[in-house]
């Protein structure tokens, strides 16, 4: 491939820019992405910020991007796929260990994978790139076009109610219906990723409250109407005394313990967010008491296997068909691929800044 | 019940006396203490630091002592038990939740139970009381009689085994050979509590480390031996990169910290000592970037049900066959009930000490 | 109650009159049916095949239905209800056991539950009835009116898939890469239940057969063709030497065996159809050879639980969106009350006939 | 390895010779059987009727025997062990499936696996051999020489009680009090692995009961009153209504169907007997109804992996504590390996003979 136009990033200093490329690549299926995402991830690339950021073997730049909804150009006969399917491209490859092996490069127990876009894989922000079958993850529906760019970050979102479910298995955690109902979730954090986890737990019955340190725009309280979701302002608001399910998306000590200082008996704190320069916070004694006496459990969780990436395109499917508007426009910007300084602006009424490649 | 000897407490205030006491109980059994073992919750009681005990309704006191090995002294028929059988009564009492209900009052989800000797019911540490079938666990093994006042602490380490167990099941946990092999194991605290986890972690077949910050005397040091645990001074001793599971008994925040930073990929935290009085100490950001990233996941864990204070039972059994004098060595101190000066001392060679009733 | 119209039989022996009954009754919501759906168990009690049926205490007859799609008429407040709410009433309702207590009524351990319109509580096939929010499911959905009457069939298969997903995990059952995909499932029936099964296996990424022993109409071709599924008359048609998901629900012995000795290594074979009267077929020494050798795990599955309700509508509104009028075909009749001849009636063509009630 | 006595079949048409065998293979360990164990897979090798077994590549015969108990000759520095050390290796190596790769060979997707004295590779019968580490089970309990050849036979055990607690979780399996108390287990089955069964279900708590369908002699019914079992001959005795875990070694389907029809709501039939030859019976109509309206789970299960033999090494040296003389009386006789006759005599007072080495 030469001469492809594409976002790049000298991992890990930083810097973007839209230029043409020239990269080694070949596979039985070429790929043109329709918009690719923006996150905090990028932007941590592209201003210095992600240390274990690191370019593929050989280049002195990565291409960006793991966020993307693609359409097939061309495709080698028995690869299953067709010119204009639409597509998911895998974030993460594989390494060689047990979880890797098994098709959950997510839970990687050594660390030796590799993530498009972020470390040693060029993304997918560029005009075209090749692949193969087994990291494409198919969207039939296409009613997503404009909105399957989501598939991404909502995998993640799935991954975590996986891990939920296994965990809370520890207790019986359910309510005495069998159902969530009754049941507090708390997600801190209004970004995209935010949303979608309040969605989902929304989705599994919790009775689901999104919070920030300051108030929303209009924006984002219609998204709150439209999926049943209270919005706080734990800046001013009162908080309820217990929650169930905590999730966190924010990366900040303080915010995570305040709020998992509410957590109920056999309770579950899910941490996502990650904001390595974050402020330290204390961590009491009467916090451990607390996670001790009530069973609670505190989870991490990072990216998903194919199998999330299935399932997020099965959920963005319903929730576009009942509440399309209100999905629609946590897209609140599609871009250009040559405004190489969103990646660096900051806009408080952004939610989700999508570029556009075709 | 009057006229019967007792170590008693006014909770929370405190104070420790051995006296005479008057006590409404009845029930189809009548038990009689053999040991009854002193733990730092007892210690927490007797000196007021337990701000969570209560008394009975309508007494001003309560018997202390939720660790025992007890003997049948009469038995109605059709109880299933005969005088002379050797029982341990399980210490908590279900409230109504659904948990309860299960036999699981260990994960009470709304804090409606109680547990004897600490919180509204009267404890073990008396010459005789009354109790139910439902409630009593049975030792067949009479090699059992001298060292089987450890299964109330060893049935927390069986279910947080349980825990481990589930938890672990978010990813794959185990090595290539289906095994714990080469896995590694920290468990922090050298009281009787954290050799019960060290053993069994070893009996899993982690790689197992037991852990303290200052150095121990040989009669811990030949328990180490026994049971193939090595034990690191971590105040000066060096520490391996990456932990798999990690035990802590200390419930200090700085301690649990300054391990936690040491999590491998995957790896398991388990949180089941407390001390609400210890010194804070800094989450950072990167603490979260970690747990996060290497799909961490930590669990708080107290009490057990009565499955585990079964195969408590059957542990105790193993090892007393295997490594009998070792196993016994937990066993520092055989006391008469009017020492109770022995609550408020602190011995550092003291293992666990316990009171001898008949 | 008076004078309400009702389709009623006498359980167990049989017989369907269209006609006005006094019931007493009471609730804080009083509902109306849209729909009420026929299905198999319907037919056993009309025609007296349904040995374990029987009439609510102190009626000598029953009313029947358990499949519908009600409307709320009128909701005392504080119940969260309003006039006009569309809901699905819960079939089974809970006796005392602890699967009961804990809303999984669909697992009654000691068969002290009952069943509307089928055990002991009349069912949903009259003008309007009362009953308790807890056991009623909430459809938001407003253009699931048609469709979601098949909420009480597809709940069914939701908690199928509960079960394979939880006796899956004593090995690893997907695919490399984390997905079903690759995987072979097997339906057996073309009914209404038969179709759900293999739309959701096919949702779960299974290569997906319907299969029956005759060929079948194009009304049925055409639903294949819009959810991915393979038919095949397996009187002519070839079979694959292995299968990964079994699900029968023909409740035919010699059926089940037939496609038994085709599954996998690992495979789950589900039971769900029943046919008491079915000639017996024979079980050789060589089919528990195969389960055995092959690790093969068979599990029969009955009614649902709330969660799976809830779960069932979510599904109901995808492939409502995303396959409107294969959905609704589904349904092939909508017929009046009075037409009672519908119980005892063979239709080839039909796949689910429903009654419309307002 | 050259003029090496060993016991030879010729797989699959059978035979047996005690004769000087040349064989190719090297390794890290040399180790010496001290004893290995004849089971039914043995005997039915040696008489021709084992039609899956097979000789390793360029051999004309195989080497029998995969139960066993060995001692280190001699080993290589860096393998972790010494001459000396108690050892039972491991029978089935890996292919290359998913499962075979984490260590769960026993639960092998593709049959690409190999059976030490069994399928394609050669056994334990003969008087030294090579191995690896990764494929070795330490005995550390040096009380287990004499009994240690039953680990091999128990490690199915361990399995299929796993197998047990995971599909279990499908309902609450347990009792009001948490655990397996009151509930009732039937092995069907006198051989060694019946026996050891059930000692394992009376070990987890249920009220266990042996069956065969004749009297047994003084021998046996003094193991049932070691391990607090009832012994059942159901060709006259009564049998109780209802069981919630049936487990099954006869193979025989007419044996399994009657007991089948006995399970309780919930329960599990474990199928790990196998008898190819038995005769068939039927499957009613009913018997699946059973089936689907109890919600019961049937389990085939086949082998064990590592993790399971070192569990299996525990409780026999358990049990070696508290049952030694009932324990050690499941071996029944030990031979020279010269009499070969041993491997087509049918003894009934025999329970498990073992051929001795060293």
């Amino acid at each position: 491939m030469t001469g492809v136009n594409a976002i790049t990033t000298k991992a890990p200093s930083g810097g973007v820019e839209y230029r043409k490329v020239d990269i080694e690549e070949s596979g039985p299926l070429e790929l043109s992405p329709i918009y690719t995402g923006i996150c905090g991830t990028d932007k941590g690339m592209a201003t210095g910020r992600l240390d274990f950021a690191y370019n593929p073997d050989g280049q002195d730049f990565i291409v960006m991007g793991h966020e993307s909804i693609c359409t097939v150009k061309s495709a080698d006969s028995g690869t299953g796929f067709h010119p204009g399917d639409l597509v998911v491209p895998v974030v993460r490859r594989p390494g060689g260990c047990i979880n890797c092996l098994a098709g959950r490069q997510d839970n990687c127990s050594d660390g030796d994978k590799h993530e498009a876009g972020i470390t040693g894989k060029n993304g997918f922000m560029r005009e075209t790139f090749y692949d193969v079958p087994e990291y494409l993850v198919r969207i039939k529906d296409s009613a997503l076009r404009e909105v399957g760019v989501l598939t991404e970050p909502l995998k993640n979102v799935v991954k975590v109610f996986e891990v939920v479910e296994t965990v809370s298995r520890r207790s019986i955690y359910t309510s005495r219906d069998s159902t969530y109902s009754g049941k507090k979730a708390y997600v801190v954090g209004t970004g995209a990723e935010g949303f979608l986890f309040a969605m989902m737990a929304s989705e599994y019955g919790f009775d689901t409250r999104i919070l920030n340190r300051h108030p929303v725009e209009e924006n984002r309280l219609k998204i709150c109407d439209a999926f049943g979701l209270t919005f706080t302002d734990y800046s001013t608001g009162s908080i309820d005394e217990s929650v169930d399910l905590l999730i966190d998306t924010s990366g900040d000590p303080g915010t995570f313990l305040n709020f998992m200082r509410k957590m109920n008996y056999n309770s579950i704190g899910i941490m996502f967010g990650t904001n390595g320069k974050a402020p330290a916070a204390e961590l009491t004694g009467s916090d451990i008491d607390r996670i001790v006496e009530r069973n609670i459990t505190l989870a991490g969780s990072v990216d998903a296997a194919k199998i999330h990436y299935e399932k997020a395109v099965s959920y963005l499917s319903r929730w576009n068909s009942v509440n399309a508007s209100a999905l629609a426009s946590l897209i609140t910007s599609k871009r250009d691929p040559s405004e190489t300084s969103l990646f660096t602006e900051r806009d408080p009424n952004s939610i989700k800044t999508v570029i556009k490649w075709t």
